[in-house]
């Protein structure tokens, strides 16, 4: 097959340019590893386009920043004095959202995901990011923190040109079903399975 | 079982900090999407770590230069400014390894993929950098154009402590075997499948 040639040219009327610029949902699920690392590998790239970037880790326990965090926040502050890439707000669900002035009051996690649920409606509804990372927002779907049908009725018809990356295990069939671009990070082989634990640089 | 605990500790007599702080050799492979942006990621952790970081790109034609490439080179900048962060060196195959002066005159790609393995392996012995990417370096592999033996040697023997992280399809079952880490990227769904090209900020 020539190289960048399409196997299938979809009759939708659309130009390739068209179909090209569309917005993709993309999927990063499985056991293994890289689904988180390559979904803000995506907010490296598309900072460097100029993009808006939203992350928002819906994870139970934020304890630590991760390395991503430190350096996608810096680039962000690098747009804001020097006009390179775009602008970034990351958002972690651990001790309360960070937009909620709530910090450290969010023991209901069930609670918290929904208003982070919330919000990233909202800005999809007013078009605030050109990318959003939902880091391992498989989880709070799967314990019905959200409501599934909301969140494919949403993505759906999100407005513009927005691009959405979902990440975390057991992504649900429905999902995998809207997405665009579907990854299943298989394990074949990790340290831990020879006793080795996560070390600094590698796992965070 | 309880976060953080291996489920096997290894009788090799290092504590856990030891084990811990083994360098790794970490495999990206399979058809599906994620390994090479996967790998990135790993380097801006690392960059953020104070790791001096060199990334090797085995590609038949970097014509374009990624998004990953600008970042990465412009936190090295960062780096030699400020002191934020640790140093960059990114080198491509496509027109020539920038270290050997030859660029464009490279139109042998197995000479040009062996040149760079030596590069990387002489690198390797005096410790030059703390994380290593060779991107897509399994396929210099598969087609003989570096001989698997001698990669598979001078990892295993590599001194200090030195990260390795190789992307590609089709990844040697005996560096697999070789490596700590594995992870095998599957498609379970891409849009060049519903007839789309790649596109600006998700593909380069």
């Amino acid at each position: 097959m020539p190289k960048g040639l399409p196997p299938v040219v979809p009759e939708d009327g659309l130009t390739t340019r068209q179909r090209r610029n569309q917005p993709l949902l993309i999927v990063h699920t499985g056991d293994g590893k890289g689904k988180s690392t390559a979904a803000y590998g995506l907010a490296l790239r598309g900072w460097n386009q100029g993009w808006d970037i939203g992350v928002f880790q819906f994870v139970k326990s934020a304890k630590w920043r991760i390395g991503e965090q430190t350096v996608l926040e810096r680039l962000g502050a690098l747009h804001a004095e020097t006009g390179e890439g775009g602008p970034v707000e990351w958002h972690k669900m651990g001790a309360g959202w960070s937009w909620s002035r709530k910090e450290g009051t969010a023991e209901d996690h069930a609670e918290a995901a929904a208003e982070g649920w919330s919000e990233v409606k909202r800005r999809l509804a007013e078009q605030r990011h050109d990318l959003y990372v939902l880091d391992e927002f498989t989880y709070p779907i799967a314990w019905g923190w959200v409501e599934l049908a909301d969140v494919l009725d949403t993505l759906a018809s999100r407005p513009g040109h927005q691009h959405v990356v979902i990440t975390g295990r057991r992504a649900d069939q429905r999902l995998v079903d809207l997405a665009d671009l579907v990854t299943d990070m298989t394990v074949v082989k990790h340290p831990f399975q020879s006793g080795q634990k996560g070390q600094r640089g590698i796992e965070w």
